[in-house]
């Protein structure tokens, strides 16, 4: 017997995927092409978008839907992990959590968060602190009304986690960052005293903008982007997204004497793309159709960028390809220079132009600092003290301005808490699933050295890509790597690939301190 | 009192209308970037906007709204030209015609139309009109049935036009058209027999593409199109479109070897942007923020493009900033070559290119044909013979293939009927709505030809395009020119400008013989 109510579900969730991924489309043409007086209407138009959705998602009548499905489907006598089984599962987990929330108190956060927004865009350029402070604890007030709607069982900001990195605590984050740490300062240190070892003035010249987006487009081909099914464009913040299985895009920057930006951010972009390219086709429509989760999501786009795009032995194979796009700039570079070059290590003051080394310091920082304000441990007016001292304390450098320090980046204005975890948890899980991947199939190394990029696809489709949301992210990395994320096969992979380097070997973790949950562990 | 329900019901129709706009955004994004493989997700997001708007609009509880308002309003006693009066007026008249056609029938012909636009690429490729026979009588049959649930009184004809052209009907169609061809026919034989007159060679050169766009964006951005609030695109078949005020964006298509194609497909598609881009901005996100018709919305296009574009004394103004733009290929060239070669009349066997003379005998044997089809008097057999004899009859020159013939417009495979007429209450109405203004402003030709374009603009601003659809056309006409729409003023401007052009001084049209409804009038 057809499942009719399944099949009704389905026809539902599928319009609001329609509506979500219009709302894409919009936002996609709001950071490329849109004319500078497009704004206000495209905000209600996103607006109505968003709140169709969620009011097609939020119905009564849809509980009923469910219920219903749920109920043949249980009759099927299907098995828990058949997809329909799990999309029941899904779509439950996303209607509970959208009808938690009230309304109206999403309406309040929506109009408080656009005007934090605007004041924040001020305030960062004009270095003013003190005129965001009010907009920043609005937000947090509001934030905690809604994780106590959200509900948790011991940190606000574990409510918060559950959209993000579904199933991952603040407890375990606390922990992965402890490992990180204890892990990188002594590297960062032996690297800092021969920061003289790598030069990266080579991507100091000029490079011709259109060569750079020629080139970035090449190379993201080679890896598999496939652009029958996607594009790349220009905007201000790169990302990618998605409009559906044939329509997955891509976008960059590009600075006229920088190499590194255009070609490393469309790599970075391009592995995000290709995680959502290569869902499996069934999953279109359904609320399956997106990435395990932000951390996940983001360990892709780390991959390519990255432990595949920043590799010795794949330089051996991009670099002739370089030369011909850049004959001038590059006539004197060899292979290991650009690979030199594209790896150095600086302590540096903005997370979003952090190297390997040093970008989890930045996460765990603000990591901290918002479980502290949050759980009232840390006063708004206090912020910017707390931000520079824990820069010091980490990084080895002080902000001379709030702009570069805690107003650098967007999140907290858009009331976007527990988000800086999931990068972290990205730069983990890259390593983890690149291991997985050399493990199983031993001439990856090999085939990434002559541009086979395929074979490293193909694995990556088979074990993680083609799954979409259908295992959360610790039930995945155990099921693709064998062991829940962890930070172990990061630090190994930064030692060895930094350790040669910067020529110093072994710079070996000291016994891993644990630290008690709560405790000011970044004394 | 707030007028509550008023103000309930503003609400939904601007969420209708954010649906409307945010599925515009998507088929601008299919007509321009969109990846090859992106089709297929697009359409079912088309659809599923496209119903979700249609579900808000014919809702029962939208009647009660609507009623609820209508009575807020009369209790306040507001005049019948009263803005809301005017917005309760269309909306009401809006979602009476969206309720009489039944869902499954809509369903029906999209389902229909799909197929049959697949069939009719593929036939006009191979020049086969068999294959797309069986498509359009299904097309016919489905429209006839529509037309039924509309309802009308005289012609099926007349239920189509009412969507394209509020208040127009065949009759009146008829009896234009007559009018037309017999001031134009003597006209053209007179055209035909100097055609020696004109030399358009120029055009045909090369011309580098950006350069074209460069140009042609310039042009357009001098007469007053606004790039803050717009942009310019290539596409295959040029159109305008809004998402709003704030966001009205123009496409072009560009040969290298065509002076004609961007330049003057520019100024068209930013005549249609002009119009929109100055509705009164309280219209947005009404139903009124839309043309009074599609004629309406035509004689913008066609005013820009051929009254203001092809005008000598406006060449004496471009032609300098053309020969800038492209100082090899027009340095031996003057204004009034540039001003000749884009006034060639051809009889030709292809709408889409044909001259400002010979336009409306195009569409007049289209209006002819549908009318034949939809009431029975032709059979979709005998079309080609009848398309051929019609081209022959008015035009003096025959098709060698169906592909240009009858199969080269994509109107009917998509089951649009009664869309033709619209061109050329657009041509009519171009010349008439410049009288008006040249008239009531007597610089506005001294103005044009300096470059000083908007003195017409704000004339038409206040006149026609603020009032987007709060008059209907013939209401407009009478309003803003004295007279409603009729085929005099047009014929006159075609006399003047091609006698002088080709010599052929006073070819003055014939007593105009009328002739009854439902004549063979063609013979």
């Amino acid at each position: 017997m057809a499942m009719e109510h399944l099949a009704r579900l389905k026809t539902r969730l599928g319009e609001i995927d329609d509506l979500q991924r219009a709302a894409q489309v919009l936002s996609w043409d709001q950071s490329t092409y849109m004319p500078a007086r497009g704004g206000a209407g495209r905000a209600r138009q996103l607006a109505t978008l968003g709140s169709l959705a969620h009011r097609l998602l939020t119905e009564p009548e849809v509980a009923r839907m469910l219920a219903e499905a749920e109920a043949e489907v249980e009759a099927e006598g299907l098995p828990s992990d058949h997809a329909d089984v799990v999309l029941l599962r899904v779509a439950r987990h996303d209607r509970e959590r959208a009808v938690r929330v009230p309304r109206a108190l999403m309406e309040e956060i929506a109009l408080a968060t656009a005007l934090a927004y605007d004041t924040w865009v001020a305030a960062r350029s004009s270095d003013d602190f003190a005129a965001f402070a009010p907009h920043l604890q609005k937000n947090i007030d509001l934030t905690l009304r809604k994780t106590e709607h959200l509900g948790y069982d011991r940190h606000p900001y574990d409510a918060l986690l559950e959209d993000n990195e579904p199933g991952m605590t603040t407890e375990r984050l606390r922990s992965l960052f402890d490992d990180l740490r204890a892990g990188v300062t002594p590297l960062l240190e032996a690297i800092v005293a021969h920061a003289d070892q790598v030069d990266d003035s080579v991507l100091y010249r000029e490079y011709d903008e259109q060569a750079q987006l020629r080139f970035s487009e090449d190379v993201v081909r080679r890896f598999g982007y496939d652009f029958s099914r996607g594009r790349l464009d220009l905007t201000v913040h790169p990302f990618a997204t998605s409009f559906g299985h044939g329509d997955v895009r891509i976008t960059t920057r590009v600075s006229p004497t920088f190499l590194q930006m255009a070609l490393m951010g469309t790599m970075h972009e391009a592995g995000h793309g290709l995680y959502e390219q290569n869902f499996a086709p069934e999953l279109a429509r359904t609320p399956l159709a997106h990435g395990s989760s932000g951390g996940v999501h983001e360990s892709q786009s780390r991959l390519w960028e990255n432990v595949v795009g920043r590799r010795r032995d794949v330089w051996d194979y991009l670099f002739p390809l370089a030369q011909q796009a850049f004959p001038e700039q590059l006539g004197d570079a060899e292979a290991e220079t650009l690979y030199r070059a594209f790896n150095k290590v600086t302590p540096s003051l903005i997370r979003v132009e952090a190297d390997e080394v040093t970008y989890n310091l930045h996460t765990m920082l603000r990591f901290e600092l918002e479980n502290d304000l949050l759980e009232g441990r840390l006063a708004v007016a206090d912020l910017p003290e707390a931000w520079n001292a824990a820069m010091q304390r980490h990084l080895g450098v002080t902000p001379s301005t709030n702009t570069e320090g805690v107003l650098q980046d967007v999140h907290w204005s858009i009331g976007y808490f527990a988000g800086f975890p999931s990068y972290t948890v990205g730069n983990v899980l890259s390593v983890q699933f690149y291991d997985a991947a050399a493990r199983a199939i031993p001439s990856i190394p090999g085939d990434l050295a002559a541009g086979r990029f395929d074979t490293l696809l193909n694995w990556l489709r088979e074990n993680v890509y083609r799954h979409g949301r259908t295992y959360q992210p610790d039930a995945l990395a155990e099921r693709v790597t064998g062991s829940p994320i962890t930070a172990e096969p990061y630090l190994r992979y930064l030692r060895e690939k930094y350790g040669a380097l910067y020529g110093v070997e072994a710079a070996s973790a000291p016994p891993l301190p644990r630290q008690g949950e709560g405790g000011e562990g970044r004394a």
